[in-house]
């Protein structure tokens, strides 16, 4: 197993999906938004869909998918070290027929990979101004994941417009304080939004995260589904959410 | 006690604020709508403060507010029988030196009373397209209040702006399938939208109504407070619903 490992990697756990996948303290591990993200989706089933996941770090939301749909998943990755992550996880997990790694840039993706030709795009993109990472201790790695640096939350947008089908569906992870940011750039590339959650950390606390989900050229008609809420008054995850992490068995 | 009533009107009780209120099933019913947006806004609280509600109906929200700020409200709905319901329910409270009934248009009302003078502007506007009105069997009084007929989203928005000084804060309670026209219409009005609720009738629903409050030329930096739900899993009021309605001894 030693030389599927780089420097400080692990191979981790993905229960609720019985998979593993590559990480990496000072490269790139997947966060909660990742599992959300991935359960919160509208996805194709059959074989002949088709998913793009751009801004796929170590490759988690692919790996997530996978085990909801049999449908192919392209994944899009500017880091060739966290590309190469995923790539290593998913020979890993025998899924190579099924999950195929680009490392490569999600502006301008769609002119190589396919304007209009997908079903689903997934998006756990970079939180932060580009100009708030110099102030922190990040590696490169770290700092280009989670901030506008190479990608805004504009450009992620116009890419995934660019890549979907008609009615297709672009589902986006963010920060609530950019719900309006979000919306704004949506409805400038024809995504409608039409599903939107807020992630509670706990009871009487303020929404720290969104999920939002866009149709191509739908129409006006939004719905803000039931709360999740992440730990319980316990300090212990929710149920709801160790369903995700755990699975039934969990 | 009869002269103050007319027709089918009733003399309800508000009861956590100790007051009552003139209202009529045919003509205009104040809903829980306006309970949670007079108990959602920002209000300044000493006398010098000067608050307007617009869209005021039989006046349920100036109501509500007096009972919470010292503050001076104005009142403008443009229907003279509601506008007059209102105008008696203040007289029977008491509440002439603190509310002003204005029986007048909400479009182009900062003419009259002031641009730029107002610390808080509530609404609670009508919330459906013109064109179902004639649907459904309603009488002109609710009609015009419940649909958008001699007012628009955007027109409302825009007399909001008008009226409020810089860092005054419009509250709007509204259902969330409008979320993208109001935000949209705000910023567009000088109106940064910083707080937003969304309430839902029972755990595991959708959102069935939104409340937001933006400031007058306020940085962007949106917060989405915890949910509220109306009715627990017994079908009965939450908690804190029945205190927003009933007070500490409901």
């Amino acid at each position: 197993m030693d030389e599927i490992l780089q420097d400080d990697e692990r191979l981790d756990y993905l229960l609720a999906e019985d998979l593993r996948i590559i990480q990496s303290p000072s490269v790139f591990s997947f966060s909660l938004d990742a599992v959300l993200l991935a359960r919160f989706a509208y996805v194709p089933l059959q074989q002949t869909g088709k998913i793009v996941d751009i801004c796929a770090g170590n490759g988690a939301i692919p790996l997530f998918l996978s085990a909801r749909t049999n449908a192919t998943i392209t994944a899009v990755e500017l880091q060739e070290r966290l590309a190469n992550m995923a790539e290593r996880s998913v020979r890993y997990n025998g899924l190579e027929s099924r999950i195929r790694i680009l490392n490569d840039d999600v502006i301008g993706i769609a002119a190589k990979i396919g304007y209009e030709k997908y079903d689903t795009v997934t998006c756990n993109p970079p939180y932060f101004p580009a100009h708030e990472a110099s102030e922190k201790n990040l590696s490169e790695h770290l700092a280009i994941a989670r901030h506008e640096i190479h990608l805004t939350l504009e450009q992620a947008i116009q890419s995934a417009s660019e890549l979907l089908k008609q009615g297709g569906k672009a589902a986006f992870v963010h920060r609530p304080g950019r719900l309006l940011d979000i919306v704004t750039a949506m409805r400038a590339n024809r995504l409608e939004p039409k599903r939107i959650q807020f992630i509670y950390p706990k009871e009487g606390k303020e929404a720290n995260t969104l999920l939002i989900e866009a149709i191509k050229d739908g129409k006006p008609d939004l719905k803000v589904l039931p709360p999740l809420y992440v730990y319980g008054a316990d300090n212990e995850y929710t149920e709801e959410v160790r369903l995700l992490l755990y699975g039934q068995n969990g």
